[in-house]
């Protein structure tokens, strides 16, 4: 397995509604950094990519929905890491991801920061993301200009965006999230982190 | 969390039709080793279960079965264990649960033999399990006596103990394979192994 680059950013597609991909968030920077590696983050609506390929939030599957409640704290607690299910559970990102980008095309710093904030808001605290005034609320937090960002909310270019992120996602056989590439080697599932370590470590097999 | 009972078995319920199963029955035995446990073997049919529960396979999940054709040569190559897709595939293993657990009957240990053989023929070998001759050919290489066997297969009891392993593994809420009990903690999936062992290192958390 060759790299397609030394020291490519690892791609990291998550969805805001998505335990898994919250359990992720919190360790994809530290493991990348390990390894000379930056991250792009790049939120995506699963809800939109389960319409083009026929998927379903695990927590709508009998028993395994009832199993992700387990798993999802007992993974939370191995890594030290807060978890409280946001309430509304399940819940559309469109907000939050459209805040993102509106906020990337700037400063992709800051997005990243907006992106943690929400997280933290959500299955951190067991809060609610899941409309415009509450993402912007949590963006107000940060320093950033409430109005603009609920303008920006509004932004054609901004909506066109986040569309052709879950077609390029759909395109690229992203089917759930998390979901990474690591020089173009996809990784599926907050279970694949220390697999992707392995891989950095030793370059791939 | 506390143990049930100190060195209590590990349950394992697998499909022999699943290439994860597959994998992960290359390495249980060694790592309850590792850990004084002894690993109770309980093959299932997904299929079975999937009628309750509304599951289906992963290589019948749209861009997920591609990336599993993907993940589990790689999760193959990492650890060295060989593997080649049966032909056919999927198939329904329902002679090779009756094989299990006719043998079973009368040795455990031949019956665990026996799992491991056809795995090998299986996925192994890229090999044909799927039907009574061909599950009898591999007990029969093993010095297990075809004829008693063939008949063993048809044996209403044996007919009804795999209706109950379907049943109550539904009641357990097992909806995938492969499946793990370890002091009645509840573990989904090869990828699961890991943890399983930091679990048994650590007394659970």
């Amino acid at each position: 397995m060759t790299r397609t680059s030394a020291n490519s950013p690892i791609e990291f597609f998550f969805e805001f509604a998505s335990p898994y991909a919250y359990l992720a968030a919190q360790r994809i920077d530290d493991l990348a950094a390990r390894h000379g590696r930056e991250v792009l983050w790049k939120p995506l609506l699963l809800g939109a990519v389960f319409k083009e390929t026929g998927g379903q939030p695990l927590t709508h599957v009998p028993l395994k929905g009832d199993y992700t409640l387990r798993d999802v704290p007992r993974c939370a607690r191995e890594h030290g890491i807060p978890v409280k299910m946001p309430d509304p559970f399940p819940f559309a990102a469109i907000a939050a991801c459209r805040a993102f980008y509106w906020l990337e095309r700037e400063d992709p710093a800051k997005a990243r920061a907006l992106a943690k904030a929400l997280y933290a808001k959500a299955f951190g605290e067991g809060g609610d993301i899941s409309s415009a005034p509450r993402v912007v609320e949590v963006a107000e937090g940060l320093g950033i200009d409430g109005e603009k960002l609920k303008a920006g909310l509004q932004d054609p270019a901004i909506k066109e965006k986040l569309r052709e992120v879950v077609a390029t996602s759909v395109e690229r056989k992203i089917f759930g999230a998390p979901f990474f590439f690591v020089d173009g080697e996809p990784f599926w599932g907050n279970d694949r982190l220390e697999t992707i370590e392995r891989w950095l470590e030793s370059g791939g097999w």
